[in-house]
């Protein structure tokens, strides 16, 4: 039932597609699902995938440039003149997805490509659709939905749907509007099944129901979505006018990507990369990280040079030089990866930023009791070095707290500036961190090792 | 339309609460979505939210109960009897929900809800699931769904269809089945709707569908309805006999869920916490990773403890410490984040382990080259100590490509023995990576310092 992608059966392909042994390549795919032949394109050259590509033509085709990744989409779509792009292509796609493929291409490619429509209406509504904001609503919508008069009945509602269903794939709600085309409800087909075909539609649909406006953000739209356990969600204008909709599946791929950027950026990763991609992508996606971790080294050698005669004459103080970086580290990382994974989740949150600081003010106070007892222990045991014992606990305590309230801050500045949060998790926050626990260090190490009371 | 928790709604209803004004309370709640109600109980007490859940009772109640998060819901329950868990909320619900709910209870306590539920059938269709592994597609999905003969004709069909659907919320399509129970096909309302009524189903179902067995992993099946853009999956057992199915909002949690696992793996956080919770959980999430943090860096002083003359000695060797230690966790941690990323998008992979090193080999190479050589021109330039500049960039080039290879391949091999690879992106990975960093960089500064052609 599920289809396995193997070496052999990739092999087996490229020597059809050598031989151009249309018929068998043919048949070999009639049978497998787009998302399925999107997978072996990903492995194919890109002369290979041209050939499957328009030798499979129409919907089909369409379907699997739908499923493979945007880079290797606009790489292909560069190849071909407007009007096989618009008549092999768009022609057979819903309006939203229509619209991604056009506003990828170069600007004045998208004009071209939209006079080659001959659709004239799916031609209007691709243009309306990239009107909008593509990460909001508006711009992730499809125009194709069924929609039925409030007066109607249910037996003239469900001729109408017969006629409007052949441009949608699935239905799973039908939407009510009044004369104006103003939403008023839906109505879901297991009732209209249920319900007598003389049945008046304004008597038996939903109000109740939810909706946002086409220029709502495209996360708070996953959110809705996710929280009220939606299939799809139906998008007004502002004078609440029915203007298109929102299906799950789309969702899921925003809240895949929200996840993978953040996850990204926590673990230093610049663009979304695989192993599977060549080694120049996989490269280039980790040296800005390592940059700035480089030049945070930098600055630590900085910072550590000016005190090297205390770290070459204070026995000791060198050694926990690691320890102390590690921990200002890490401590700052979990602090900002919670504060944006709190954001992400999206729940509604009642409490101000002073709360925030003044409850990370204890669990941070609270830590860095641990730690610096630990190791203040440990130093006190094993090493004969009142100095070092002392230089080591204290700076650790500060640079804990520290990096807590520097971690947990950050990321609420930015996103409250609407910049996104989970920068604070990256590279600059870490960097920071290392090199101010580093000066707090030589600063405790300096005071201690100074003072002649030990 | 859409409903925002404040401060001042929190306090309004508290006192409400504290006046037992029932009226009020329930006028406030009508119009509320459960996932609504969920948010508000989250910030009220345990005995703030048990009045409300008694108050609002049957389906209501139930509907809040599966909403809010798995800890709330533990410790609410563990205060009821067992006739009121089974009768006031387990017979509102799902058989996956309730089966949820079972699951959670304590072994005894399973027993006496089951044995209170009145209605047998759902009783048994509970017991059913709580059999299968509960990271299962037999753990995930519903008992309650549509299905038809494949012998029916249309109008039979719809009869049929509106004595099965007042148990199931939503119908998406109908399971054709043959007279043994045996998944043959879907059938769209769409379909039923725009078919003739005399027409015989084995005619018009769509027989080319998706299903998986009851064994099949949560983290393939959320694999499988992203991939192929499903709305529900049927679920089937080994002789192809029809079970449940699992719907799409399942899979959104499941999603969600295995993004948040990754992201507090590689940001260090131990558990599912947010800001809002107190401020024990959010310093027992932490305290793992630090105390791994910890022992890292005393593993760390004390290599650098048998190298502490070389560091009092050659100038300068201190200084680079935090850089070794820094670039090399990046590293570790960026290679083995990329490794788990790709496993989680579950895409199909034809490359051999020996071919994914080989080609990880050639990223760290020239990552190792970039940074060595940057690295060696700075201090070049700024130092007049070709010793330190040799032995900087030497150990830099060597950690960067161990930490890299070691970050690849130990993600890899936890996957084969099917343990998380996502361990690999936390504490050990990183601690181990930083202090192999710091032998390396000793042995290398050893070498170059007791050299004497400089």
């Amino acid at each position: 039932m599920h289809f396995e992608l193997t070496k052999e059966y990739v092999e087996m392909l490229q020597q059809l597609i050598e031989q151009k042994a249309e018929k068998e390549i043919r048949s070999l795919f009639v049978d497998l699902h787009p998302a399925d032949i999107a997978e072996i394109m990903d492995v194919l050259s890109l002369e290979e995938a041209k050939y499957i590509y328009l030798l499979l033509g129409g919907e089909k085709a369409s379907d699997v440039l739908l499923e493979i990744p945007e880079a290797d989409r606009r790489r292909f779509l560069r190849a071909l003149p407007p009007e096989v792009i618009a008549r092999q292509f768009i022609e057979y796609m819903d309006s939203d997805d229509a619209a991604d493929i056009v506003q990828d291409l170069d600007d004045d490619l998208q004009q071209e490509v939209l006079n080659e429509i001959e659709d004239v209406e799916q031609a209007g509504d691709i243009a309306d659709l990239l009107d909008y904001d593509e990460e909001s609503a508006g711009g992730i919508m499809a125009k194709e939905l069924v929609s039925v008069n409030e007066n109607w009945t249910v037996a003239k509602c469900l001729r109408e749907i017969s006629q409007q269903a052949e441009d949608v794939d699935e239905i799973y709600y039908v939407y009510v509007i009044d004369d104006v085309g103003i939403l008023k409800g839906i109505l879901s087909l297991k009732k209209l099944i249920l319900t007598h075909t003389n049945a008046k539609i304004s008597n038996i649909y939903n109000s109740d129901i939810k909706s946002v406006p086409t220029d709502t953000p495209q996360e708070e739209v996953a959110h809705i979505i996710d929280k009220y356990d939606l299939v799809a969600l139906p998008v007004v204008d502002h004078q609440g006018r029915l203007k298109g909709r929102i299906t799950v599946d789309d969702v899921i791929d925003i809240i895949r990507e929200e996840a993978e950027k953040d996850y990204q950026m926590v673990s230093g990763i610049t663009g979304d990369v695989e192993m599977t991609d060549r080694v120049w992508p996989l490269t280039r996606a980790r040296i800005p990280w390592l940059m700035v971790g480089l030049f945070g080294g930098i600055m630590g050698a900085q910072v550590l040079g000016i005190y090297e005669t205390a770290l070459t004459k204070f026995q000791g103080l060198a050694l926990f030089i690691p320890l102390i970086a590690a921990m200002a580290g890490n401590v700052g990382v979990q602090s900002s990866s919670i504060v944006v994974q709190t954001i992400a989740a999206g729940g509604k949150d009642i409490q101000s930023t002073m709360n925030k600081l003044l409850k990370e003010s204890s669990v941070a106070l609270i830590t860095a009791l641990v730690f610096s007892t630990l190791i203040f222990f440990y130093n006190f045991i094993t090493k004969d070095n009142m100095q070092l014992t002392f230089t080591v606990s204290v700076s650790l305590f500060i640079v804990i707290l520290f990096a807590s309230l520097f971690g947990t801050f950050v990321p609420l500045l930015l996103n409250r500036l609407k910049i996104d949060p989970a920068l604070a998790t990256g590279p600059f926050i870490t960097t920071t961190n290392d090199i101010l626990g580093l000066i707090v260090y030589m600063l405790v190490g300096s005071f201690f090792f100074n003072l002649t009371v030990f």
